[in-house]
Parts: structure tokens; sequence; C-alpha cells
């Protein structure tokens, strides 16, 4: 063993053997955190956005806040209760997409494949802007520069992905309970002092909300049907993120669907109680919270808030006063939650190689995203991701209520196709079951989705009306996009196919093979494409010099002569120094005098290791393949010759190839020795 | 002959045949014009730089300004009469770089090579700077938009060069002899009038000019003698391109060198007649020019210049005194002196690919670059020069006289390197040399060329002691970098030549060839490629099959049956959706089992047309290839299958090699068809 390799070794650790890479499940308790960070830390801006929306017409109307917490929380379960079906009924992992385009066809599936897309981007966006935001509450000193902040954020995680993360159920489970503990401690710890009396206000009571121009007056009963409605959707944002298990029921242990549904219902209450328990704290605690771009309708008992005033999200102003006398807890709970959302945003990273490879496999995105290790596709799609997110946290100014106005379209549209997808799935298996009990099952999970559908739709068009104009527009653009992109693609790949279907007058046998071996000079590679070539016992076997210079052929035919090779030189001149025209010009003359003929053009490469190298080398190769490939008859023989700066590359190449990819954990993938250290182990 | 080829043949003319690529060669009267446009743009700017340098002390000083044009002129002269006698001596075209590495080594070569290389990008950065300036002297909405006027001028430049331009003899005849007309008949009309006695003063005659911090006082000796050197050194501009025309001797017609000589003098002597009437000219009609950086300098009657003052170059301010009556006339001028500043900027993008070339048969540049209709290596060499050139626009903000501080230096370590050559070249043929007119004529050749280093020394050093940091040091150091470069990919190209040198032993005969096909799907392509591999008789011939997914695999096994393919397909299982590693892993297999034996990959190929399909197809077969190289005994076989759409892609490949290249003319390399038309007709 050299010192490099053991320097190696001390750096990437062990060498990995390939049988090494092993299939590993997810027990429940790490399959929870694993796909619940999206999910939960929407509670870090799903009730912000409630007080905002009410806040609107002024503070009295934050007496609805708890209901509309009820009713973001039963669209929650009755959402759960749906994908639990889900998970029972399409076990594969395909999740909203399979179910979409088994049911409805491929329409709707790409539909769905576009909200989803976009939903990813958006997931960076709105995470990452309400981390920042978490950030600058408690660093003051990043007040006024949350875009930037935001950004960098991005380009980091982005980075750790293309990089390659190593990822692990511990480095979901620990920041994921210590945020439940945190957030459910806090609340609990909350309560207690309610109850005991000395439960302090927030920094904002004392405040007044004058309610927006044109919300002066009483409310109509219109006005304040319109007012509720904004508030309930913006309400929904919580609602993102649970589909996520159902992409990952192939990552669980047996029995897969049953567990993927108990740990479903788990993540529904948790959010739930999570999500109430924020609202009834704050309400109790009289937060005064509106849009950061309406801070003027705040008013201290003086007069208008001052210059400069920074309103914190609702968790750390509940946590800055029922830890008033304990600042770590405060601490504590801002720095997890900034967290979590930061590892939200990460599970896009994960989440769109997947959907990527799936696409893939069905014709609808480039067929390399669908193979595994093709670093060129997954470093695209990464920096797609990160491009897109950070271009939305700059344009929105890592304002997470506007980015939230786009953001809920993309989700409920694909609730609403999987739920009737889910319907027409009954639907078909009822009518070819006959077994009563099994009917009766059948019969309620039907009930149970379109129970579910109906939801969404009321949902999905509460969403439309009232965000269309504030945002919503944007995400419809872009899915129809996205949409026409893949359809664009698949068509592309059904042509081809057709294109390419064998059929039955398709066996050509080539009478006979020509074989020319290009030689540039006389060196190794040469000599071992000639040993190459004659070994393959062709009907004519010559070699083929371009002489853009007389004194270099004459010393080559001297060479040549030497070495007594038996095989016959022909030398082409170009007098104008061009290299691959004359050479496809002597393949397509060889091919007209005989047409059933096949002409094999050898071409002797040297392989180097390090990227400007290649730059050096071989590019008059590469051109003269291209242009080849399109000549019919012909087949293009590369015999490469390694030199020795190629075998660092190789090694490259090999580890590349057996490294951990994000995603690979929600699907099931994980390298054995990892997961016997971070999986099984405590 | 369709419909599409009809209207290809309006759009682009007649298909040229390969045999109508011919060798055209100029005669004098279309040569000089091809050759002189860098050369005498510089009449545009040098006489400004020498005004604005003797500005520094106020206008008394003017009165050296014919003395420094004289003292330019004998340079000129000395230059030019030393080159004449590299056009004898090296008639091949290689120029100042062929005599440095022939004569002194190649150190000297590459130093040459890298002062030329900075050169083309200074020569477009100050012809393009001083064409804005031109631009904005007519059209007065252009003020203060220079540097963006110029970068947009740069990339159009470029985008034509890109896009291949149609290069000939009246491309560069009938501005570059417009612009004769112009500046020789301007000043022939100014002298008449002069003799007349009503040449009337130029519009900035009557400014006085104030004399810089700490030149107020009475001139000391040493100050004079400084300002005068810095004076003269700036008037060097004006030899910047007379090396042109000993890179392009192979492009004239026979006797060769005599008529480049010729061609030569009859530049130099119209240069400097043009740079002299100007010069005489402005002192006549006593022009003020001053650092445009110091407008503050400047004076009228009084007090301070109005803010806003926009200075003309010299010859806008003569033209418009001249042509005071007829605006035509001034309109003329400069619209003409402006074009023969693009015209001057467009022979560096056409000069530098040749020197590239030149450079990649020396191994001193990537080879690609060496053989004519390498698109990409050719584009990337114009998108690099257009980007730096830009950049200096932009950072100088297209001010001539600041990039003329940069701009000198190279040229004169190369004319340095170039007379030191030509020396040596003549005493060591003095050596051998016996006839003694011969002996007499290399004598006088060699105190030429004597005389010539001693001048051009001088110069140097006047050059490097007044403009080093005034921005020569720039210069300097990215001379320093391409030689590092050159020299780095130099010493590479020699270790590789020593890794491949064919020795004795290396006749390795493999014993027996083992193909493997691989089937991804049973179609076409696949079916042609078993048929290529049967038809070269492998030893062993199997297809192989990576399967992913068992539903697949078992449709292949049965359509495999169905067509009795006698031809065995070998299953690979790969649970990851891995495709190369496994292949990869079972020809080391094989070639463990025989190490004398090769193993043959057929890979099935389908070759389509656009860039976007492209993406789509041939990823993983790309990957493949790339991996399969590394291995030793293997050698790879493209299959290709051409899609109809690919059709399209083969004939722009085929135009794109018969079109003409940027830089043909000098290289005496033009479509018969064109020169036919346009060099011999009238």
């Amino acid at each position: 063993m050299s010192v490099g390799d053991v320097s190696k070794r001390i750096l990437l650790g062990r060498k990995l053997r390939s049988s090494q890479l092993g299939e590993t499940l997810l027990p429940k308790r790490i399959a929870l955190p694993v796909f619940a960070s999206d999910a939960l830390s929407s509670v870090a801006y799903a009730p912000d956005e409630v007080f905002i929306m009410l806040a609107i017409a002024g503070a009295s109307t934050y007496v609805w806040s708890w209901k509309i917490g009820l009713a973001v929380a039963v669209v929650m379960l009755t959402v759960i209760a749906s994908y639990r079906q889900t998970v029972h009924a399409y076990p594969s992992g395909g999740g909203d997409y399979e179910v979409a385009t088994v049911n409805l066809g491929r329409n709707a599936g790409v539909t769905v494949a576009s909200a989803l897309l976009v939903d990813y981007v958006l997931t960076v966006a709105v995470s990452i802007s309400s981390a920042s935001q978490y950030a600058a509450g408690a660093i003051p000193v990043l007040i006024g520069h949350e875009a930037t902040v935001g950004v960098i954020a991005v380009a980091l995680l982005a980075a750790m992905n293309l990089r390659g993360v190593r990822e692990s159920g511990a480095f979901f489970a620990v920041p994921t309970y210590l945020f439940m503990v945190a957030i459910l401690g806090m609340c609990a710890y909350g309560l207690m002092r309610l109850l005991a009396g000395d439960l302090p206000d927030a920094e904002s009571a004392d405040l007044r909300i004058v309610p927006q121009e044109g919300w002066e007056g009483p409310l109509t009963q219109i006005g304040l049907m319109f007012l509720l409605a904004r508030a309930f959707s913006s309400g929904c944002a919580a609602l993102t993120g649970v589909e996520a298990i159902s992409n990952g029921v192939p990552a669980f242990r047996k029995p897969k669907s049953r567990n993927a549904a108990t740990t479903l219902l788990l993540l529904g209450l948790i959010a739930i109680t999570m999500m109430m328990s924020v609202i009834v704290l704050a309400k109790q605690m009289t937060i005064r919270y509106v849009d950061p771009h309406h801070l003027e309708q705040l008013r201290t008992s003086s007069g208008a808030v001052p210059e400069g005033y920074e309103q914190h999200p609702v968790i750390s102003q509940i946590a800055a006063g029922v830890f008033d006398h304990f600042p770590p807890g405060f601490y504590f709970v801002v720095t997890v939650t900034g967290i979590i959302l930061v590892l939200a945003a990460n599970t896009a990273f994960n989440g769109f190689p997947v959907l990527g490879s799936i696409l893939a496999n069905d014709g609808l995105a480039p067929r390399s995203l669908g193979s595994r290790g093709d670093r060129l596709a997954y470093s695209n799609g990464i920096v797609f991701l990160a491009g897109m997110s950070m271009l939305l946290i700059w344009v929105f100014d890592a304002e997470t209520t506007k980015l939230i106005q786009l953001y809920i379209v993309g989700v409920f549209v694909s609730f609403n196709l999987s739920q009737l997808g889910m319907i027409r799935h009954w639907t078909r298996h009822l009518r070819t079951e006959s077994d009563p009990a099994v009917r009766r099952r059948m019969m309620r999970s039907r009930a149970i989705n379109t129970f579910g559908l109906g939801m969404t739709a009321v949902v999905l068009v509460i969403v439309l009306i009232t965000k269309f104009l504030a945002g919503a527009w944007i995400t419809i653009l872009a899915m129809g996009f996205f949409f026409a992109v893949m359809q664009a693609i698949g068509r592309h790949y059904e042509r081809v196919e057709l294109e390419l279907a064998a059929d039955e007058q398709d066996k050509v046998m080539p009478t006979r093979v020509h074989a020319i071996v290009l030689a540039s000079k006389l060196h190794k590679p040469t000599l071992r494409a000639l040993a190459f070539a004659r070994a393959t016992r062709p009907n004519v076997l010559e070699a083929i010099y371009v002489s853009v210079d007389p004194r270099a052929t004459n010393r080559l035919l001297e060479e040549w002569d030497e070495r007594h090779l038996d095989i016959p030189l022909k030398v082409l001149h170009s007098p104008y120094r061009e290299v691959v025209r004359p050479i496809v010009e002597y393949t397509q003359e060889i091919r007209r005098a005989s047409p059933r003929g096949v002409v094999a053009v050898y071409i002797p490469e040297y392989v180097v290791g390090r990227w400007w190298e290649q730059l050096l080398h071989n590019q008059t190769a590469l051109r003269l393949k291209g242009r080849l490939l399109f000549t019919p008859g012909v087949m293009v023989i590369s015999v490469p010759y390694q030199l020795r700066s190629s075998q660092a590359a190789q090694e490259r190449g090999r580890l590349d190839e057996v490294r951990v990819h994000a995603g690979d954990l929600r699907r099931g993938r994980v390298t054995s020795r990892d997961s016997e250290r971070q999986v099984d182990e405590p």
C-alpha cells in the first residue's frame, strides 16, 4: 500500500466494496423524522400567516384564529386519512404522480409532476426565507439582510448536496425530535404558566392594529367571509410536506404500508398539536402580528411604532415571553426552529432527484436522470433547484408572507388529482372485487377519498380565488412551462421509439468487414490499435494516414518500413490540414464500392487523467467520431491506451460511483456500514 | 432536388465542391490593404498621444511635435528595413515567432508568442476604443457611453467572426484605400489652404494649456528629456502592425518575398507620410489636445472650459477645420477612420487563429487549434480574445490614452527578439557561405538588423522606463502568464510523447476476441450492432443486458427467444439501477479469465440531429465509454444508427467544413469562386 493510498484511506475512510452498498430499511422511529421535517417545519410560519391575514381588519378578528386553526386541522386530518389509503394502494413510492398517472392518464400525471417540481423550488424558498427571519430575530445584526442570508444559505445547501452528503437517520432524527421537544415543551410550559396565572404578554401585546385601508368600518358578512377564507388558505401552508411519506413507502420496514400509514397518522397528530398549541398560546399572550409590508398598521399608545421596529415571528415572540426569566430556553427554541427549516429545505434537494429519476423512467425527463450515478444530470438538477429558489428569495426579498402566496396552489393541485385518482382506483377495483369484506374496506376507502377530494377541492378553489393575483399566477405559469417541456420530451421519446422499433426485414448481415486503422504517428497507441484490429481478422485491413506535411509523411513511411509491419499504409493527402473530411470521404468511398460491407474505423486513443490534459488530447478523434457516426455502414472503434496519469482518474470514477447520493435514504438505499452505525445502533 | 434544397441553395449559394477550396495568391495591390489596416489605422491615435504627452508641460512644448514625428518615422523605416530582411530569409509566414524560435531557441519563441497574444488583445481594445471616440465625435448622443459602444462593437465583431466571415480582398481594399484617400486628401487640401493663407485654426486653438502640477516652471534639461521620451514612446504606437506582412508572405504572388518586401516598403512610406502630414497640419492649426483625464488643463480666455466640454480626436479637429465649408468632407474622414479602426480590430480576430495553429503545430498550444475546421477550439479562441478586450475596454473606460500605455511593450519585445534572431541567422549563414557576392549581401543585411536591434532596444528601454508604472506592468504580467501556460503545455506534450514512443517489445498480438454487445432493448440499433459484431467473427459473441427491473427483463428475454437470435443473452443484475459499473466489472472479469485476449464492447447508438435531442439520448453510453476507456484490454465499438433527424445535422457539419474561416485570406486560402470574383476581377 503506497503512501498515497494510506492518506486516501485516512481522508475518505476504508474503500467501500460494492457489495456493501445494500438496502437498509427504516424503523418508524427513524422514518418519522426523515419524512417529517418538511411538514413539521411549517408550524414555524403557518400560524404567522393566519395572524397576518386576520390583522388586515384589525386585532378584533383575532378571535377567529383558533377556529381557523381547527379548520386547517380538519383539512389536514382528511388529507392524512386519504394518504393512508394511498400508501396501502400504491406502496411502490410513486406517490401522487403514480396515482394520477395510473388512474387519470399521462396528462394528469404530468400535471402532478409539474406541481411537485414547482413545489420543491418553493419549499426551499419559503423554508430558507423563514429560517433567515428567525436568524434575524435572534441575531440583530442580520436584520435587513434576510435575502442575502437566505441566498447564501441556499448556496451552501446546494454546495453540500453537490459535494454529496452522507445522509443518515441521525442527521434527521436529532434536530426533528429536538424541534418537537422545543415547541411542545415551550407550549406545555406556557400553558402551565397560564394556569398558574403568571403567563406574561407577548412583546407586541401593547400595540394596537389599525385596519388596512378599506377595512376600517364594521365588517360586512361577505368581507368577513373573504377575510377568513384568506386566513384559512394561508394557514393551509401547514399541509405542505404531508405527502412526503407516500413517496417513501419502500424505505419503511415491513409491513411497509402499515408502518407508513401509522407514521403518517403520528405525523399528522404531532403537527396539529404543535400548530394548535402555538395559535392558542399566541392568542392568550395577545400577540399582534401584521404583514411586514404594513408595519404602519401597528400603533403604540403614543402613536406610530418607532422607525426600525422589528416584528419577530410568532414562535420567537412566544418563546421570548414564556422564557422571560430563562433566555437559554428562547435561544434553544429559535435555533432548533431555524435548523428544522433548513432541514426542510434540504428535503427538497433530496426529493428532486428522486422525482427526476421516476420521471426519467417514464420518459418524461432526460433518461440520464434515471440511472444512478450520473453525476452530471444530478448536479444540473441541484444547480437548477438552487438557482430558481435563490432567484425567488432575491425577488421576494426573503418575505415568507409573499412566497406563501405562490406556495399552496401546487400542493393542492396534486392533492386534488391524487384524491380523484384514488376514487377511480377504488371504483375500478370494486368492479372486479367480490369478497364482501374487501369490498366494504374499499367502499370505506373510497368514501374517505371522496370526502378528501371534496375538502381539498374547496380549499383549492379558495386558494385560487384569494391568492391568484397575489402571486399564484406565477406558480401556474411555471407549472404550465414544466408541463409543456415534459410533454415535449415524452413525445420525442415516443417518436424515437417508433422509429427504432425492430421490424422483420431488419436483419442486415454485412457480408464483409473493411477495417481501417488511423495512424497519426507510429507510437504505442497505434501499434496497439493495429494489433487489436488484426485480432478481429477483417476481410481487408489497412492503415490510414492523413498527410498535411510531406516531411512528416516521409518520416512515417520510413518508420513503417523499418518495423516491417505487414499492414499496408495508405496516405490521404490533405493540403489544407483538414483531417476529418478526407477520412470521412474515404469511408464513404469504401461503402460505395461494397454497399453490403461494413467499414470498421479503428481510432487509437490515449487516455489521460486530468481535465486539462483532456483538453490537450483527442479533440480531433472526438470530432472525427462525431462525424463518422453520421455515416451509414460505419462502426467506430476506440482502442484506448492508458497513460500513467489515467490511473488517478479511474480511481476517482470508481469512488464516485459507490458514493451515497442525496435522496438515497428516502429510497431505502444507504451503505450498510453507515446504516449499521447510524440506523440500527441507538 | 427538393424544395428544401432549392431554398438552401438560394440562401447559401451553390454547394461548394471540395475541389473548389483552392489556393489563391494576392497581387500587391490587394495584399497591401489586406495587411495594412492595422498599421495605417494607428495614424488615427498615435499623433494624439504625442500631443497629449507634450501637453503635460503646456502648449509651448508643441514645437517638438514634428521632431518627435520624425524620430518615430526613422524608427519605422529602420524596422521596415529589418523586416524586409526577414521576409526574404523566412518566407514561410512564421514571422517573428519563427525567427526567434529557430535562432534563439524555444524560450525566445515562446516569449515572442506571448507578446503577440497580448498584442492581439490590445489591438482590439485600442482600435475599438479609438473608433468609439471617433463615433462619439461625430454622433454627440454617444458622448459618455464610449465604453458601452466599444464593448458592443467587440461583441458584434466576435459574433461576426464566430458566424464565419467570407473575407475577400475587396473587404479590405475598399475601406483601406478610402482611408488613404481621405487622410492624404484632407492633408493635401489643408496644405493647399495653408499655402493660400486661408487655413482656419482648429476648434481648440483658442484654448490655453496649463501645465500639470510639477511641470509649471521652466523645464529642466532632464525634465524635457523625460517628457520627449514619453511623447516619443507614445508616438511609437504608429509602429504596431507593421510586422503583419512578415506573417503573410505565403499569401503573396510570386516572387513572394520580393513582392512582400516591396509592399512592406510601400506600407511604411504611406504610413509615415500620413502621420507626418497629420502632425504638421495639427501644429499649423494650433490644435490643443490634453489627456482626457486632465481636461482641467484647458482654459478659455475667460477661465476654465465649460462643464461637459468634449475634446475631439486630432483627425476630427483637422477635418472639421479643413472642411469648415464642406461638412460632407468631415463626415467622410471621420466615418472612414472609424471603419479602418474596426477593420484593424478585425485583423486581430484573423491573426489569432493563425498564430494559434502555428503554436499548436509546435506543441505549445492545444493540438486541436492546429487542424483546420475545429469549430470548438476556434470559437474558444475568438471568445477569449473578445472577452479579454471587452474587459480592458470596460476597465479603462475606452480611453485610448490609457490603453496605449499597455500596448507598445509587447510590440517592441517581439521586434527586439526578432532582430536579435536575424543577426544570429546571418552570422550562422556567413559561417558556411563562401560566394563573395552573397556574403556581401548577408553582411549588409546583418548590418541593417544590427542597426535595427540597436534602435528598437533603445525604444524598448524608453518604453519600459516611461510606461512601466502607467500600465506596462499589466502587459508584462499577462505575457508571463501566457509564457508559463505555453511552457507547461509544451512539457506535457513532450512527456506524453516519451511515454507513447514505440519500443521493440510492443507488438502485443491478442490471442482471442471476446465480443459483447450491449442490449438495452431489442430495437433496430441493437439488431444492427449484433449483425456488425457477428460480421467480425469474434471467438466469443454474447449480448449483455443490465437488468434493473424484472418485468422489463422478462419482456426482453421473451422477445429474444421469439426472434430466434442465436446469440446468447447474458443478464447482469443491478438492483440499484446502476448500468455502468456492472458492465465494467464484467469486462474486467473476462480480462482476468483470459489476460491475453481482448474484449470488444459493442455499443448500439442512435444518432440524432438537434442539440437538445442529444441531451436526451446516449448519456449513459457516453459515460460507459468514458469508463471503459480506462479499462486495459478493452476496445469500445460504437455502432451508430442514424435517425431521420440526423440528416440535417450531417449537412450542417459538411457545410461547416467547407466554409471559409477568418484568417484564411492572409494564409492564402480562399475558395476559388470567391477569389475569381473578388481578387482577379477589377
